[in-house]
């Protein structure tokens, strides 16, 4: 497609000039400069600006909702967004982008907490033989049955273990039952493995407290890709010595070096990189490409969370 | 089946006597007794002795073939036993108690070092957030399409990865081709993982080398769930800052703590774990149980390594 004098320009920014290298075979129509968010807001009406990668919402009050349309996060979470940013601007998700690569993790966590690859990793110049947990055979309860839960779930398949799955309501599916969240506390006692992928609500901040944790059988491991404020993080350090927890959240973050969740025996952390690997850049390249192709081709954008 | 007295016996040892527990429900014409080879071979002829577990041959050339039939080993490999054992009795490998535990070993290995989960463990107290590798859109080799390679690839069928599968002669199945070693030169700098599950053999001894490891892209990650003798660890050293080794196995075995493996940035060491979990006991039992009832039935007993 040629641009003529007469096409519109789409006007969009992205945080670096990396984006610009990768995104140089755009549609002529479209007028792409680099934007950091940490200067002032261009002059001039902006399209489609993309965020950097951030998890929080800081700055986002200080927009100028005449002059942005769409706001791109790089997150699928968008904690905070929607008190910060000024009505009049449309706010879309990185939908797509990190499930897959979180899941990983979360994959990654548990098996390195059920085979003890942090502690043989810690007895570097040891040579301490022992059993280790499998999954063979076990229970592994997926809490969450979204984007993430689902990408877990197809990286558990091959393992030979059961997955329970809990998400809001109860219904079936053609792999079976997904369980309801009123059938939690029966389900718990009988599982050896929770993966926490459940969104930040009222309903589940700190549901992972001391009654969920007690419920858990002795050496049962919860792994944590949700959100910090899920878990309640005295409970965690009260139960650790009979259950494991392998946590890429944690309530603050980062969590300080003198925060006592370190350091307890079989509680393991990653400081939150769940969505932060080599699969990101392909995956939010694509995003962007698609909401501009979206926007030439006179549709809205997809993965809206926050209406103007 | 109810026992009399013209009823074959089949005399059975154990090495311990939480085999008698959990074999309590055995056929009466069967007789279990421990024995731990430690003690002597015990008086009269034994059917089958299922022996202690073990990497190594140590004292097998002390048993008398007279008084024994079929040897039991609890693990899958069998170093050094045909030259140990005298002529006369028949020897059987565990095949199917450790390939899955091991492949999950394989995974787990593979993830950590990758999403740099032992790195995150080492560096608790801090918060050091950084883009790691993802799976995701990666080409792994799996090198050694036998038990083990097979497990692995089972369960990294869910992890969005291509897999590069190769094994002694190139053949093909219902899931593509499998390569045949003549063809590794040429596959492996288009690789960004390798999975070495090969059994040890003159073609295999020291074959992850310089020429190997030299001919991998720059931050490719090999494990190694084979035989530590499989890898030339000095050529790991030298090449350790360029690519990844997370290994099970090691050469020499234990890895003495002044080795130079231990500590080498980008080595990760599990001390030989592989089949040690929570997966072998009730597998190994279950392969006890098939032995038993193969001789109470008049077949020959089954995975024969050593023919008397």
């Amino acid at each position: 497609m040629t641009a003529s004098f007469d096409d519109p320009v789409l006007r969009v920014t992205v945080p670096d000039k990396g984006w610009l290298e990768r995104l140089d075979d755009l549609d002529d129509r479209v007028q792409l400069e680099v934007w950091d968010f940490a200067s002032p807001q261009p002059e001039g009406r902006i399209d489609l600006a993309v965020r950097p990668y951030t998890p929080t919402a800081d700055g986002l009050a200080e927009l100028d909702p005449t002059r942005l349309d769409i706001l791109q996060l790089q997150t699928l979470g968008f904690d905070g967004v929607p008190d910060a940013l000024p009505a009049g601007i449309t706010c879309c998700n990185a939908v797509g982008v990190h499930e897959g690569s979180t899941a990983e993790l979360a994959v990654a966590l548990l098996l390195a907490s059920q085979r003890e690859i942090d502690a043989f990793a810690r007895e570097q110049r040891q040579w301490n033989r022992r059993f280790t947990s499998s999954l063979l055979d076990r229970r592994i309860m997926l809490l969450g049955y979204g984007g993430i839960g689902v990408e877990v779930e197809k990286r558990l398949a091959g393992f030979d273990a059961e997955l329970v799955r809990v998400a809001g309501h109860r219904r079936e599916d053609d792999r079976g039952v997904v369980h309801g969240n009123d059938e939690l506390a029966g389900l718990l006692p009988t599982v050896d493995a929770v993966i926490v992928a459940v969104p930040l609500s009222d309903a589940t901040v700190r549901l992972v407290g001391d009654e969920f944790l007690g419920a858990l059988p002795d050496g049962a491991v919860v792994v944590n890709v949700s959100r910090g404020k899920v878990a309640d993080t005295d409970a965690v350090v009260r139960q650790a010595g009979r259950i494991r927890y392998a946590s890429d959240v944690t309530d603050p973050e980062p969590l300080p070096a003198d925060h006592p969740l370190w350091g307890v025996p079989g509680v393991l952390i990653s400081p939150h990189v769940g969505g932060m690997s080599s699969a990101m850049q392909p995956r939010i390249d694509n995003v962007v490409r698609r909401q501009i192709q979206n926007l030439l081709d006179g549709r809205g954008p997809d993965s809206v969370v926050i209406s103007p």
